[in-house]
């Protein structure tokens, strides 16, 4: 019995992980489309949320199922109710890239503004949090959970430092503010990937120590 | 045994009835706040809002509990894995009402840049749909669910004119970019609240009537 639900809970761990990598590739994906100016880019993240959206449908139901079959205690309990949440993080990450992407087609069709150097930074950054994030659930082990707030406070201050320097353009020139605002929305896409991930890690540290750290860390 | 669950799952009803009479309650104060130019409101959000995590907190123990415990079947156990989410929706309500709050401290430091029509009208609109929201769970009806979808669409219509209209303020007198910008970003989180009633509500329908309508309406 209980080395079956050990086979299930590894079951439900890769649809996790599965889910984690898509939601990784379309952020990257739809920063490539930005830098690129190739709206194939986007198109994909846009088309390709439909799969995360509907893993999240899955590991639900998943989690539903046993929870009602295997009545898990303790440890077990715990990881299942969190993998219910953790997934609903994740689509959440989706959805923030498929706004990229749409901000990503609408500057496609406008000069470009200027070039894209910290807005690529934050990306790759939210990505590693992601990816981080669900490596801590994967191996168990949350001892590295400090790293992720700091990579957080680099995603903020990236993120401020965006917003002043398109607020200059805008200053300097009206005809930039369509596209500084664009711009501006997609630095905070990607601080909110970057908070959603903190949510994962705080449900992780939840299920791997039973230690409840949330709220200890301000939202935004 | 199964009068016992009821009473305790009765309690999990009234707790969040609570949770999201507390959300609206920050909402109205935080555009109070922004409308009366009186930073006492927006002080009061920040400060309240660690009872609403509290509370996010007490629900998640009390389903825990309930679930190894009780061993709830059906209709049960999707109530309690509900609440779990609903909560966390309430929770990130209250957080967009902080930061609604923080907008409102920060404006009232400048001069005026219009008079507020739309954005309270928005706030008045997103305020109902919580509350709404919960009442479908409290009485057991998503008859009326249809009606919260069309409120979100008449949300999102205010926003996108709040945001037509700041940018031509923008675009006549760039002395107002920071307001103004301030402004949208208001806009942006009333949005955001009223897209997390629109997940209460789905996860509302799930419990209520099995049915999942999630990722049938497109998410922002």
């Amino acid at each position: 019995m209980e080395r079956q639900l050990d086979h299930e809970l590894n079951f439900l761990k890769e649809k996790l992980l599965k889910m984690a990598s898509l939601t990784e590739e379309s952020i990257a994906k739809s920063i490539k489309s930005l830098v690129k100016r190739d709206s194939t880019f986007a198109q994909e993240v846009i088309e390709e949320d439909t799969k995360i959206d509907l893993l999240e449908v899955d590991i639900n139901n998943l989690a539903l199922k046993l929870l009602a079959l295997k009545q898990p205690m303790a440890n077990d309990l715990r990881f299942i109710t969190s993998a219910m949440k953790i997934s609903n993080h994740l689509e959440r990450i989706g959805d923030q890239a498929v706004n990229i992407a749409e901000r990503s087609l609408e500057l496609i069709t406008q000069p470009l503004l200027k070039p894209l150097i910290d807005i690529p930074r934050m990306a790759e950054l939210s990505q590693e949090m992601v990816k981080n994030s669900i490596g801590f659930l994967i191996n168990n082990d949350v001892s590295s959970a400090e790293e992720l707030w700091k990579t957080e406070n680099i995603v903020d201050d990236l993120n401020s430092q965006i917003f002043r320097e398109l607020l200059t353009y805008m200053i300097e020139d009206p005809k930039t503010i369509k596209r500084a605002i664009e711009l501006i929305l997609v630095g905070r896409h990607l601080e909110r990937i970057s908070d959603l991930s903190t949510n994962i890690v705080e449900e992780v540290v939840y299920t791997v120590s039973g230690k409840n750290i949330k709220h200890f860390h301000q939202e935004k």
